[in-house]
């Protein structure tokens, strides 16, 4: 079936859309009650977050957007420690795409909400006039335990940087994707909810985390350190990239630092915990790769800044992404 | 400044859009804390909704996607007979838009969130290929009261069903627009937030609540029938319609029952209290053209239906939107 804009009219072809495809995959209680708005249980502390997805092409090698969007939201919850819960989705539909297509990204969707243990509860569904495109907005909504405080204010000198894995994989499918590149590589899109819930089930003292999205490492630490106002130093060689990653960078001139990711994240906790924190997140599902990476440093001059130490004892200085990166990478 | 793909970068751009534009409208703590995600008090039962908005064009007679946007998000959960209080917003923008109407556009939204009593908490930009268009998700979490339940299957033979206002207006202005149409219609978008919590201060008994949007007053009637199992016997000459909507309509062909409205909701109440809420709304902000309109009967046949009386004793029988009605209204 051909989406048309009927099928973004609100009418009888809205209603056929949603119950047999929406309602269908995201098979929960609240969702098949069809109401515009949902009622859940709540929490005395919430988060709240959301993020759209505009990734170009909606399927490639490891993911498609509906894993995508999932993984993203989710993410963005675990990083202040909330435990994943509600999920509402917000489809804009090009005229012209196929609903086969569809199925497939909201099977993916339904999947990977599985995995991360969230319930999708509302959602929405426009058209619009285009060439068979899906985008797909993603709000979500977490419970906070009461006296936790994982914040981007909260680096403090000493503490060590963990990251979850791997750098570049995402970033490099999409960008091998568009240019037809036929390579091992794959995307690492990803729910982070087993590193997060062991993280807090053996009480480390988590100080910040944050995903590594768009923008890459680089970006990333860049605007923790200024949010914290505290340096970060850097040991280049401990950061993880695949050999087909490297290979794939050497190539294009690109610098895994600046590369977006959708299944990693970083872990900032005291020097004295780090070494039990790495253990847990090995342990963990997607963390395997985990490796400490850098030290929180008191801020050296005016302005908070992450670094890397050169051979002959200088520093190079990172800074946030200048230029556009990757357009619709995610 | 035209907006280009560097700003969906997640780099230096994107910043400096999101301090400029963004942060300084949403002017709030949390949103100052520019986290991925937000930390915010919960309550013990929450409700939760979103809708992507698309409408073409952005800036119409008596509104813009802005206001549209948060009227829509905090509306549906009004209708749950939430106390709306968080929303998180997606922008989708073309690249080529120009930051001036963005601006336009997102003081609108603080303004529109300020009228209804919700804070922006958190957001996400997205720039993508197009012609200069912008497309915002909204979604939203209210608080509802223990004990409350305001749903589509409450509707109970013997209720009466009142109509805030006016149907057409909004459907009207962006045809009309579109058309480069001059009259004096303007959209009705509005948050029905007075209207809701006056009613819930006077205790009145709600059944069901719902907003008339896309699909207009017979497909939102004739789906709360089928929910709740129960027959709507509407009084056509009792629905409100302005005199200029109702010229328009004439010229164009168009009926106001399946006209999309973004102020407008439907409440139904037992019979005994339809009078005391009748006055509540009339006296409420955006409520002082509502009346009654039909009664909710037992279910005659098979099927739920809603139905207006011929005037020879006979029964037309509404539907919900068959066709594509208006394309982007929203």
């Amino acid at each position: 079936m051909i989406i048309t804009m009927a099928h973004g009219s609100g009418g009888a072809f809205t209603s056929e859309l949603i119950d047999k495809i929406f309602v269908k995959e995201f098979d929960n209680e609240t969702v098949k009650e069809l109401e515009d708005c949902a009622v859940i249980p709540g929490s005395k502390k919430i988060a709240m977050t959301t993020d759209s997805f505009v990734v170009k092409p909606i399927e490639y090698p490891g993911g498609d957007i509906g894993r995508l969007c999932i993984c993203g939201t989710v993410n963005d919850l675990l990083m202040r420690g909330a435990k994943a819960k509600y999920i509402t989705c917000g489809f804009i539909i090009e005229e012209g795409a196929n609903s086969e297509t569809l199925k497939r990204i909201v099977h993916s969707m339904a999947e990977t909400a599985k995995e991360a243990g969230v319930i999708i509860v509302a959602g929405d569904t426009k058209v619009i006039d285009g060439n068979g495109g899906i985008m797909i907005n993603t709000a979500g909504v977490g419970f906070v335990e009461e006296g936790l405080d994982i914040s981007s204010r909260n680096l403090t000198p000493g503490d060590l940087v963990i990251l979850s894995g791997n750098l570049g994989d995402h970033h490099a499918t999409i960008l091998g994707s568009r240019m037809n590149i036929t390579n091992s590589i794959k995307s690492d899109n990803a729910p982070l909810t087993d590193i997060v819930s062991n993280l807090l089930k053996e009480k480390i003292n988590i100080h910040t985390m944050r995903d590594v999205t768009r923008g890459g490492l680089a970006t990333v630490l860049t605007e923790l350190s200024r949010s914290s106002r505290v340096d970060i130093k850097l040991e280049e060689d401990k950061i993880p990239v695949s050999n087909a990653v490297r290979d794939f960078c050497g190539l294009l001139g690109l610098d895994p630092l600046y590369m977006g990711n959708e299944g990693k994240c970083i872990i900032v906790v005291p020097k004295n915990e780090a070494g039990k924190a790495l253990e847990v997140i090995r342990n963990s599902k997607y963390g395997e790769n985990a490796v400490i990476i850098g030290e929180v440093k008191e801020m050296a001059e005016d302005k908070a800044c992450v670094y890397i130490e050169t051979e002959i004892g200088g520093k190079r200085i990172l800074d946030v992404l200048q230029d556009e990166g990757l357009p619709r990478i995610c």
